[in-house]
């Protein structure tokens, strides 16, 4: 199923719904109808564990295209936010986890030029997180190299606690897409926190697509452009760290929960590895696409 | 003002309290009593804003010591959690901002001998936060240099953008004692999350005091035993970076909300420092205080 966190209009509510085609089910209107009650918000469909999925695919099916009135609008007329509008706590990134991406970064940035032996793990807070086609700052007097990564975001669902790989997909809710914005001049002795957790630096959406959807989350298609010009291709079949890997290693140390979210890393393609570098400015225009999940649009502006 | 969150028995719904000599009254009932309706959680008073505290005050000092009955209990009896038990994003934490942490850092660890000319931040999920007197886990599979950071914690209290340094004070709701456990053999490619955001390695507590009785957060010691004998002991006036400087330098970048943490970095001594190093091992007992603030007790257990 592929879920949405969506405002029927500027001043509504954000409100949990469904995409069925063309439109939006709410998902908390059609339990009313239905009879089961659901949520009105993601974190709380979540929350509700493995059964609610189940529960709402029933309801939809037994509608079969015929919708109780109010339980639907058109997709073309609402405006979808970032699926978990604001995170229970900061956002689990990985880095330097594509070959390809190991290589360029050496080159061109200040890390390792051999592969990574274990995941490399930073952070971006709740509030870098922002919705489809909002606005990404750029502000000259931070950074002059703002860079682009799309990324496969991976959602938990259950709690996660020293998973065996055989185990750790069993605990994700979801996918979706983030881009991973970082100001490649505010590193800082390392730490990735100031360069890559700023306000707006973490879009995200357009929805979530189910874990049973999606059997197999390494052989996803994903590309980003910069106003129309492709600036990564790759597959997430190149990750070094799969998502089995990516939860075990980090539920043996940090307990994960459910809502929480993993952006798995970027393959090459970076402004920062290209020759000459090349970074976003105010107008520019990022778009980037995971295949079968959906596709972001951002502008940058000045602020 | 002094306050806490508490438990009023091992099943008893975490609660905010405010200590008064030796009994912790309890907000939501005093104000219940008294007329203004105040909450039930350190969160949520923190929510309210500034105009909160003067009220819960005034009815303090209206009581003079006459509690009505069942809005106070003896602190003794009570069950201290952390102060937030469940931050809403990942506790800030700051690197390498004592003088002397910076030299036996550089000498001991992977990090520069030069002084930081930025703040160094990284970051602790909720998940490892642990409240007085609660254990730190000693995972032998993941780690055989467990360290210890006494640590002076900034709770903000009012949503800080772009703040001036003249002004950063005024965005601060108290201040806290946070222990920053490091599992130093877990510091991948200069990242510090995974090392120091494991499970229990933040122990916070056992009260926020508020900040109008600290005019100044640069005159406060602190200091931190191992199984009763000193290992750090120093002032926050060595602080590198002050806690004004800290708040204007995250705000320009990454907006601060209400309820965030800041843990402001440790002075020398820490176990990774020493020659010959030392660690926390299972049956060690760790304590940490900060002046005018509080002391923790934490032991450290194998799990």
């Amino acid at each position: 199923m592929r879920l949405v966190t969506y405002r029927a209009s500027v001043e509504a509510a954000a409100r949990l719904g469904a995409i069925v085609g063309d439109v939006v089910v709410d998902v908390e209107q059609i339990g009313i109808h239905a009879g089961p009650k659901l949520p009105s918000s993601m974190i709380a469909f979540i929350d509700l564990g493995p059964s609610a999925l189940p529960v709402l695919k029933d309801i939809l099916d037994d509608c079969n295209g015929r919708w109780p009135v109010g339980a639907t609008l058109p997709l073309a007329n609402v405006k979808l936010l970032a699926p978990i509008p604001r995170p229970r706590k900061n956002i689990f990134g990985i880095g330097l986890n594509y070959v390809e991406h190991v290589a360029e970064s050496s080159r061109a940035l200040d890390t390792a030029s051999e592969l990574p032996k274990q995941p490399i793990i930073f952070s971006k807070p709740p509030t870098s997180v922002i919705g489809p086609d909002e606005a990404i700052e750029h502000n000259k007097a931070i950074t002059q190299q703002l860079d682009w990564e799309v990324e496969l975001a991976v959602v938990i669902g259950t709690t996660a606690r020293r998973v065996p790989q055989a185990k750790a997909l069993d605990h994700v809710f979801g996918y979706s897409v983030m881009i991973d914005i970082s100001a490649r001049d505010n590193r800082r002795a390392g730490q990735w926190i100031y360069s890559k957790g700023q306000d707006t630096y973490a879009p995200f959406g357009p929805c979530i697509v189910t874990s049973d959807e999606i059997a197999d989350p390494h052989v996803l298609d994903l590309w980003l452009t910069v106003n129309g010009i492709e600036k990564q291709r790759s597959n997430t079949r190149h990750m070094l760290f799969t998502v089995p890997l990516l939860i075990y290693d980090i539920s043996a140390a940090i307990t994960l929960e459910p809502g929480d979210i993993i952006a798995t890393g970027t393959p090459d393609g970076v402004g920062a590895g290209r020759s000459p570098q090349e970074w976003l400015w105010p107008g520019d225009v990022v778009e980037a696409e995971v295949s079968g999940i959906g596709r972001l649009r951002h502008p940058v502006v000045a602020v």
